[in-house]
């Protein structure tokens, strides 16, 4: 049974045991200032490194003038805790052997916890780093720590690669689909159910949009090398105002995860060709990224850690840098499968080896 | 322009003014107790009346030992009042030339005068007459006076023949359709809607239900001379719980207004029928009733009031006198497609005819 640290945070205990430091200071989003000062205050004990803050983002890097800069870029907040009693996937960690059990063990103290120890293990890195520690990743994006500073310093994100450490099982997944939401609606006209005939039912008249929607094929687009599995979902429905009423409106909500290779506007103009003849408004919409496996820099760092490259589907911050132009990649330990759940938990030996892979990177 | 009468009840004014007088009196289900103290005390001035109440239902009859009785029911609640600005369906009444409006005027302000004046009318009308005024018509059935009391004082409701003085708009309905109200499920599993192969969608599991009740050919049903079309609906649907997870569940609200040949069993099992392979749970459920119109006391009333026989197809309390062994029609002043609208108003002279319609069966 391994220990869970004291309350110092030292940078160079084991990376796992870091992991469960971080996790048993609750930082749920909007309360991301007790770790940030944490993170802060360790991080100005390192002479090697510049240290700026912002909010609740602390940004950190080396001045050594190498050829090449990366970021090393990891969320500092958590989702809300389990309400299930008994849930593992909680605050404070705790071990079950190796396995590390708590809020965040995935997604994503562990990756931090690399973040740090490396930023304190190497003085004088092969490649100039930048390390960011934001907030606010786990809710609206408008909320978003390294949307903030995107804008505020732009400075803190010039680079020539960035690695965000997004749990990714020991695989390196380039890019990210991109998400748009649509609510679909069907008007119709209200009568009282008993005389039907006199009103339009939009409930029965939501059902072709249902048929198309399930019996869409789901696409699979090859971009740069990688496959993008596509998600196109009705995610919502609601329709109808009383039981003896015939009912004047259904709204469907739509989500549709898209590959890279397409804008939100193309995104939109295909689920628009789908649902031609009924009324979609487009109410949301974040673009994918490119895997970008083929810039040098990314290629040099998947020739560097050895690990096979996979598509990321889920929507991640690796689209804010490749908007920016930084081609950017997810590597971090955990499953991301388990972020979110009440279960949520990491391998030790998972986190160790990602910081030796990034270590043995930048040496 | 006709005046609205003073505040004394007087049974011998005209019984366009009277149905303003009560229309004045708020009267919205649960708060029925000013208008039937009002009704109480009017008839107890009847010296050829047997009057007594229980709660807010009031019950006067003669008693000349006529070889027929007839039941005069209305109920004298209404629904709330309306609430967009400017409505003339509303309280007070108010008259634009010989039209009344307010709130109650069809539904059934105008009824409920007319079995007013002719309980003062009719000293000896050739058969016994029950007149009922019940309260809670126009809430959950489970509150209903007329329920009520046919469990309470089940001696009140008997008699050869009943007449429902709800809006008819000069024709006789007879019986009921029934109604019965299912919800049908459709399970799913989630998944994050970024990988959806992971979950299965219960919404476009639900495309099938729609599509069967879209393409399901209502009915018509010929039941004891009269033609009952029926409305099976979807009536309310909701499924999902979030933009970025895939929907385990979706439930469809039907509602079957079915013809009065059919039992609620038998309307279930129609039901199921048709969305074979789907959870179907019946949720509520009140028989039709069938007209009657062949039976001897229901023919002599179509007979001499002359007017047209027609189905009724929304649910009226018909049915609780049918299940009470009791053949009972719709016949009452004002159109029902106006009862419940901000509009609601009724032709002076409608509400005479009806008066004069009974008081020649009755003389």
């Amino acid at each position: 049974m391994i220990q869970i640290p004291s309350t110092e945070l030292d940078l160079t205990s084991d990376v796992a045991h870091l992991t469960a430091w971080l996790i048993d200071v609750d930082s749920v989003s909007g309360n991301e200032a007790g770790i940030a000062d944490a993170v802060e205050k360790a991080l100005h004990a390192l002479d090697h490194l510049e240290v700026v803050r912002d909010g609740d983002c602390v940004m950190a890097r080396t001045r050594l003038g190498r050829a090449e800069r990366v970021i090393l870029a990891g969320h500092i907040d958590t989702v809300p805790l389990p309400a299930a009693p008994g849930s593992r996937g909680t605050v404070p960690s705790s071990w079950d052997g190796d396995v590390l059990y708590g809020r965040g063990a995935t997604d994503m103290k562990g990756g931090v916890a690399v973040q740090l120890a490396l930023a304190a293990a190497l003085e004088e890195p092969t490649r100039d780093v930048t390390f960011i520690f934001y907030d606010h990743e786990e809710v609206e994006a408008s909320l978003s720590g390294l949307g903030r500073v995107a804008v505020s310093y732009p400075d803190w994100l010039v680079a020539d690669f960035a690695v965000l450490l997004e749990p990714t099982d020991g695989t390196v997944e380039g890019g990210c689909n991109g998400t748009a939401r649509f609510d679909v609606r069907v008007t119709g006209k209200a009568s009282h159910s008993a005389r039907a005939w006199m009103g339009v039912n939009a409930i029965h008249g939501a059902a072709e949009i249902l048929v198309r929607l399930r019996d869409h094929e789901q696409l699979t687009v090859h971009v740069d090398g990688l496959d993008y599995r596509e998600s196109l979902n009705a995610v919502k429905i609601s329709g109808g105002t009383a039981g003896n009423v015939i009912p004047d409106g259904t709204v469907i909500e739509v989500n549709y995860r898209f590959a890279p290779d397409k804008t939100p506007e193309q995104a939109e103009e295909y689920v628009r060709s789908l649902l031609e003849g009924f009324d979609v408004e487009r109410t949301d919409a974040a673009a994918g990224a490119r895997p970008g496996l083929q810039h040098p820099a990314a290629a040099a760092f998947v020739a560097a850690v050895g690990a096979e490259s996979k598509p990321k589907y889920g929507w991640t911050d690796v689209a804010r840098f490749s908007a920016l132009g930084v081609p950017a990649v997810n590597f971090g330990p955990g499953d991301a499968l388990l972020a979110h759940t009440d279960d949520e938990h990491v391998h030790a030996d998972a986190v160790r080896a990602c910081l030796r892979a990034l270590v043995d990177w930048l040496s």
